[in-house]
């Protein structure tokens, strides 16, 4: 969190980093990366290092997002030390992969000493085994012990984003023991928040938050002014749950215990607000149809993942064609049919989309549960009658006057009623069927759901019309 | 943070939740409902306090939603002045407005000066300007002021969702001064994370981190270990611009800032992830085509909010009837294009959705920026034409055997490939345009993307098939 230097205090936070990095819009100025890239061509060492250091790692970060691949490489090459490792742990997958398959394991185990934990094993957790096995054997015993017991825990879980470095203490010391021990101690985290308590066998007994620390007395003893950790975290805890965690009970950092109840390391919420971030993301990619895909993927890649998709999607409009073709006599008696027919998918694909996101939302925010599912299902069919009967007179007016055809204005008017309906039961019951059945609902309800409307869409208005005017 | 008594040290964290409020699902025990439930019908408020005391405030405030309205008020009635307020800010605005205005504003001001200052002003702000100033005008002087600057700031800034409770000391003080200030004052906040160091006319010159001060000897100033504060927020800035500083410096807390760069209030992580939640779920709901809707809205309040997108929605789906009407000559010669043409477009909606996706999604986060803007143009036309070629075979083959007639094969399979390229090109431009002009990509992407792949799907379809088979 250090500033430039130069920076005056008390002053508009955002402006040395404006007058620097960015433009007013937040984008990197395009006249500092002109000055970067001139400096990497001439290998200025000294000015890159002067314009670098500077920088917070989420700005190096977008920085080197901003480079050319082979500027970035040389670019971490030409800082050499000075270069901030954390800085990866702020980039794409892709182009951290790029930069640390370039660097000898011996450089990265040379920075791996110097970050924290949790951005080490950020680093190293996408790397082969081999080349993790050759990194770790570089690092000194207790670095090597620390990295390799979180690579052990699963992906995804607290165990992999927690930090093994923090301070925990016996209950029977002072407050002023523990101060003195913190004023000596040089191997302290970064930062932190709160200190832990634990026994001889470093099973946890409490916690106690650093302002608690501050404002008793130096007497006290630590276990009289501890609370007992109600939100320890099992490392093996999926990190969304962790999140959800955090979220609920306002936390700023929880220790992380193994199966014996024993404090393994301390997860923060700056880890945790990325995976908030991350999970609200990956539902809405979801919802589009769209998988875990990173800005930086690859034409090939991006195609591949696309086409499953695309490829569900392809079965369904068969479906609906097939529906359709059901009713080849009718249209051909009556074309009016076919320029009508996909107003109805639409609208009630439309109401369905609106129903489900807000379906899946309240589903991944646990908002909607068995208390309230009677009274939403009944909403959104209420809502749906009332917005179908509106929308229904409209379409049908207009459809009526358009062919000058008041039975068909009629027949796309029911249609519409009860495509609207559907929409709504489809937008609700299909999230929950799916949540119910263990699947997530983000990914398979759009196509379901737009399935149920364009084939009921279809068929009712189709068949409304066949009874109707007595064709076929 | 406090757990109930009978918590035992170390256990699983979610153990005594679950034995409690929850089940294993995350969701609130049906047996625990149904407790409260009866105690409240039999106005048993020992059995009411000693069941709600344990609770953390989300907990509370999610058995409040579970509740039934008549219940929620009798539950408040009956805690008296045992009811956490805080819990109010855990639920949806419907629920707490309800709650609220059911209350005289006697005993809401009462609860008022029991509450940290963000979480008073949380609850006072959707009530009507009469009843805010009869709230004030019982509250004591110094709270009264610090509850009207944070609501004399506009909705959703820095301003009204900071915490006026700081802890500000002199830069000439020491760390033992600044450590005995702390042990003897008793009004100091309820938790907190840095204190910051203020001139005499409260203008910010810098912040020290409670670990910083428990690290360092007691003779050494304030000063010396101060870091000057590169990351105040300035009252005014809005609540997202504010959370997205949080998240770039990964930051726990920020002093806040008046227009003369004076010391008004924090702003605390908690605060913040509470904003990017809602902002990711903001995005989401919009993408949905659903405004700012909550659970607890009513049968015609969500009609409502949701008729708009349908009425636009509307306007499309008559455009795209209009363009296959150009055809109707066509179709009445040859039903299977009736058949086939929603698969077109359909495709085309599907790959438009993910381009759109995608960019909306990284214009959120700023990731799309004119660095990238050109590479990920390019890779999205070539992902469409690749898509767009791979199932236009595949579609082709399928329609030209349904109806044992290659040329309609041919036509589809190329204005396939035409839909999904216009997809490809409308998913990322129609997004970055809206960006550019100030609109919400958010809001209005998906209807106009969808309007294009269906006009072009029609057009390019029954166009080709004209052309090619010589009809009209």
């Amino acid at each position: 969190m250090a500033g430039p230097e130069n920076e005056s205090v008390g002053e508009n936070a955002r402006e040395p980093v404006e007058a620097g990095l960015y433009s007013d819009d937040g984008v990197i100025r395009p006249t500092f990366l002109a000055h970067i890239g001139a400096a990497i061509a001439d290998r200025d060492v000294l000015t890159l290092k002067q314009d670098v250091a500077g920088l917070h790692q989420s700005e190096l970060g977008d920085l080197i997002e901003a480079l050319l691949p082979e500027q970035r490489r040389a670019l971490v090459d030409l800082l050499g030390d000075d270069f901030d490792f954390t800085a990866l742990t702020e980039v794409d997958d892709a182009i951290r992969m790029e930069i640390v398959d370039g660097l000898p394991n011996e450089r990265i185990a040379t920075a791996m000493q110097e970050l924290d934990s949790d951005d080490a094993v950020y680093i190293l957790e996408d790397l082969d085994a081999q080349d993790q096995d050759e990194i770790l054997a570089k690092l000194p015993f207790t670095e090597r012990i620390r990295l390799r017991r979180s690579l052990d825990y699963p992906e995804e879980t607290a165990g992999r984003r927690m930090q093994t470095e923090f301070v925990a203490v016996p209950p029977f010391w002072t407050v002023g023991q523990t101060i003195d021990y913190m004023r000596d101690d040089q191997n302290l985290p970064d930062e932190f928040s709160q200190i832990f308590v634990v026994d001889p066998t470093f099973k946890l007994l409490g916690a106690v938050h650093l302002d608690q620390i501050l404002r008793t007395k130096r007497a006290v003893k630590i276990e009289d002014i501890m609370h007992e950790t109600r939100h320890a975290i099992p490392a093996t805890m999926d990190q969304e749950e962790a999140a959800r965690e955090f979220e609920q009970y306002d936390l700023l950092s929880a220790a992380v215990v193994d199966e014996n109840e024993r404090l393994v390391g301390v997860l923060t919420i700056d880890d945790v607000v990325d995976v908030i971030q991350q999970e609200a993301q990956e539902d809405l990619l979801r919802m589009g149809g769209v998988g875990d895909e990173e800005l930086s993927d690859t034409v090939a890649a991006t195609s591949r993942s696309r086409a499953p998709w695309l490829l569900v999607n392809l079965g369904t409009a068969f479906l609906s064609a097939s529906v359709i073709g059901l009713f080849d006599a009718t249209i051909e008696e009556m074309v009016a049919l076919a320029i009508l027919m996909p107003i109805v998918a639409s609208m009630g694909g439309n109401a369905g989309t609106q129903t489900m996101t807000v379906t899946v939302r309240a589903l991944a925010t646990k908002d909607l549960d068995i208390y309230n599912a009677g009274r939403i299902i009944r909403r959104e069919t209420l809502v749906g009658i009332i917005n179908g009967v509106i929308f229904a007179t409209l379409i049908g007016i207009v459809a009526g006057l358009w062919f000058q055809n008041p039975g068909l204005g009629g027949v796309i008017a029911t249609a519409m009623v009860v495509n609207m309906l559907a929409a709504a039961l489809a937008g609700i019951l299909i999230p929950l069927l799916l949540d119910k059945f263990g699947a997530d609902p983000a990914i398979a309800s759009a196509v379901f759901v737009t399935m149920v409307t364009d084939v009921v869409g279809f068929f009712a208005f189709l068949g409304l019309a066949t009874l109707w005017f007595g064709i076929g």
